[in-house]
């Protein structure tokens, strides 16, 4: 049976394997203060172009958007997110269990628009109760987004500013990020994204590494006392070597980029055969994720050949399926697929 | 300065005041276990028609809220609530603060539509994902809604079935109750609210009291230990009695219904008025809150003479603006509002 | 039956409802900004001697200690309180139930000792582990204690220059103020406790009011957006006049410390009483509180004839009891009490 | 630099990796429904002799005490635990950021005696206002202890006893139980653990995994929709194979016990020399921890030249310090060290 039921199919990248390997019996410090976790800042902060740049290693990405909107927001603060957000449906609560508010807005394509951004934040301090109401205190965006769309770098600059005119935080969810940063016409450089937000993460389990994620905090900006914070919400490994390592080789001669491109190489053939053959897509996109609109017989024949994910209910005869590829995916599975469509 | 700003702006019916008085200096234990919060916990079990009724008072109504939400709903689980419900939009985020998303539903001039509800929870348990999700657990409705429309028994029968059919609790706030039980056309009774919801409150704050919510729990669905949880988020009282003789007064010989009538009869003369001099509602409704759009010039102009309580932007040169009637509003006050209209 | 279970068995002084009575139709402004709140505060900063101190009133002690705790401490912060400390044992985990954790130090007749205080959090610093612990960020005493005894100035002002030292907040839970304030011996003013610490609370519940708690922020030390926090917390009345009222009237001519000396009187009788039958006293105090150890074959006969307060298990065959005084004790109850011993 | 510090300062036992190796590109589902995590469940069940046995699979202890007890505790309910438990002292306030609190008893070289608990339980529910304090729910121990000491059989039935005749549930962390079910004189089995306990979890971080903890929940009593809790504590797995690949190792041919004893061997060795030296252990056990009291400048010099772990202050001239040995330690480490002393 084939599968293309996610990016997270697979364990790592071998050259990450390799390293696990190679340094096995070091000993090492915990917690982060390993020599691995060391170089590794290191490298990101020289990819990000922030000498200055905070860096934090999590395990996985509903724990680390956890962590970082919690530990950034002022208990009276809520998050700004599409109402397709990530933060917004798919984590079981997991804002909400920290004590934070999901406020969310209209999306397009998966993405927020500044100017309704600006105008939901107008508004509310505008509101004469706004004082019994969750002040909007930081904007969670995803690029790629929920639906493998990307903010071009102008879209990302009117939402930074929509945010400097407010006094807002802004956080970007890369848990596909390498995946964005090679995608076809895409203009936002790692560089970018660290001069544009207030935080972002540098997904790693759907980009090589066994699990992990790099939190970035450009410009020194990480909360006083994080790793307690950290500590706190039970997200703190023991062994830290385990996620530096990974991100050691990852950020390594840009394997994190170059591996990359394999997905998106497999992920542009399939969308040329979905297209050839008429099918349709619910959102298109020059990422990883290819989602199409199938109707509810094919779903079922279908599904019994090769692993989709349930992407969403469309009508009462058809569902959006999506079709994920990643840096492990093989061409010969594409073709296989193809062959079937 | 005539003020509509709202039902809670004077103290006490004065019946309420002498029983203060009277009763001041009898001793009597604390945390709610005195003889007027017994005696007002039979009064209500019988206006409810259910005499194994739980009755709890507690001190606000976002308290209410708050703490009964919290503990009728499992960790995992949500509230759903109109996206106009009080608890989705003006507590400040206290549902959040305890751990529980607010699940939102369109509303229609505040009311939750049954066959609306029954898809959300229908298309949330069929979509395959629905483990990362949060669990809808309890419906929260109000009655009359923040919009001072009611609910027909109809309609409350239908949400009724609509939890039934998937496992549900239904919550009905009601923070201006008494109001809606005396509105005109209304065919909703205490014991119907007390037949069809699992819990529900009978607001006091806004309709006669000092301060105060009687909280029920029809067929003994009081969760267990909930003196101990009411505690827990600080909203236990020590002298419960002030709540108690409150109550114990409101449901004597119908107090609670006959001095609500007031602000129906006020509301009507005001609407009659506003609809004469062709203003435009925002939604129109039968109980004491009536709520008009205001072109800006217009809105301040008046507020230097009458305090009303914005409600809403309708638009780049009109607000909605609310005026509020109560127990305690008097008809020369509303016959003055009509003469500056 | 008589009664000295507790220091809240009865309603509020007769001024108190006198107020009431008088102010019952004046409309005022909903959440604490109403003229009697606005009175209220200028009162309590003039008795405090802290014309920049902010004043906030609530509802009752729990959620007065929940409420301050919470939004005076860093997500990382616990709050260290005697192991008697109210917030350690008798509010029913409210501290926890906001993330904090209360950190318990050693009690001598339920007061926090300076040096152990220092001792503790030079010792929380010192660990190399400490960032994989529960920061100490705020101290919380009680004056009263929970056994009745008092600060003497010089202790408040060591435990001042302990929190200092390690830059730690100090809050004093008032909850019976009152009845310190006037007791013999005692050499602390309102205005010490005001240079003294962070935020403190003047009880009205066990003093003259009907229910609430004023909480005082010396030089303008209350958190920024309170007010939004008090609604998330769901301790936000609406009709914040029913808290201004009453302290407004305890903060006029002095009546809050004038009716605080009956409790005081009442105790005194009541305490040479039991020295003079050969009682043994759990701790000694001069407030309010009478803490005596009975054997429990004594206990079981009194407690048919008088109301008193469990305390705690003594051993096998004693318990101690409380029996406190108010401002509305009876003399003759006292000495009706006398007879009996 | 010779290093004692831990026994979590190596990466995985080479079979652990091997494994990775081996499955890297086969495909399987995520969130833990993969053929690894499924295998490694049917030989946890085995090795625990209880077939209806609930496993999941989380990444670090912290987190797995946090989750645990939060999802088996009642929201009025706290946790009990000696007053050096990890959960007490050494997880930076994870349980009370759940809003639990955790209530502690004496502690007797890291154990709980089952007559202090049962006795602190029966003087809880014999306490007349126990209503107003936190519920004991659930008893955490540790085994190995914090101290590396162990339960006997019979303590361990006596806890159970205790736990039963309150209705208390009863878990037991077991970061270090490898260490503990091979170490001389034990005489509690995995199938003992299973059958005393409601909840305990098989450490694999400190015992041979590159990080993991196996969480089992005796005769099916995982709690309902623990999947959903799990992602939002932020605590699910999106390759939950990681995980379970590892225990699949550990657990085939009793390689998780048998990697354990070497560092039993080695602790032996180095017990052996203290004694023979004349160091004072701080408590003596036969795991995997030697504790030693050292003077403080013998400290000072000794951790040039080995790093040791920080333990306690002892006096003002003393300090206890940890080393640690593991599956990992080499022989001619604990030689070379044995040499230094």
């Amino acid at each position: 049976m084939l599968s293309f039921v996610n990016d997270y199919s697979e364990g790592a990248h071998p050259a990450v394997l390799d390293a696990f390997v190679r340094t096995n019996l070091q000993q090492e410090p915990g917690y982060g203060d390993d020599a691995f976790c060391a170089s590794a800042r290191e490298k990101i902060r020289a990819a990000c172009a922030d000498p200055s740049a905070d860096v934090f290693f999590l395990a996985g990405g509903t724990q680390t958007n956890q962590v970082v909107i919690d530990t950034m927001l002022a208990p009276y603060e809520g998050v700004v997110a599409c109402e397709t957000g990530h933060v917004s449906v798919h984590e079981a609560g997991a804002i909400e269990y920290t004590g934070h508010k999901v406020l969310t807005v209209p999306q397009h394509e998966g993405k927020m628009d500044a100017g309704e951004l600006d105008a939901y934040v107008s508004t509310f301090f505008a509101d004469e109760n706004h004082d019994h109401m969750v002040f909007p205190g930081l904007v969670y965006i995803s690029h790629p987004t929920e639906y493998g769309t990307l903010y071009t770098l102008q879209e990302l600059k009117a939402l930074r500013e929509a945010c400097d005119r407010h006094g807002l935080k802004l956080y970007l969810d890369g848990a596909r990020l390498g995946y964005g940063l090679v995608a076809p016409g895409n203009d936002v450089t790692l560089a970018d994204v660290a001069r544009l937000t207030d935080a972002f993460y540098i997904g790693g389990t759907k980009v090589g590494a066994l699990i992990g994620e790099a939190v970035v905090f450009p410009r020194r900006g990480m909360p006083a006392h994080f790793v307690t914070m950290v500590k706190q919400h039970g997200a703190l490994l023991a062994k830290g070597r385990v996620l530096g390592i990974q991100f050691d080789v990852l950020f390594t001669d840009n394997l994190y980029t170059r591996i990359a491109r394999n997905a998106i190489t497999c992920a542009d053939v399939l969308r040329a055969a979905f297209k050839e053959k008429g099918y349709r897509f619910l959102v298109e996109n020059t990422t990883n994720q290819v989602l199409v609109v199938l109707d509810n017989e094919r779903y079922e024949s279908l599904r019994k050949v090769v692993a989709t994910s349930y992407w969403e209910r469309v009508d009462d005869t058809h569902t959006a399926v999506r079709f994920a590829t990643s840096w492990a995916t093989r061409m010969e599975d594409v073709e296989a697929l193809v062959k079937l469509l």
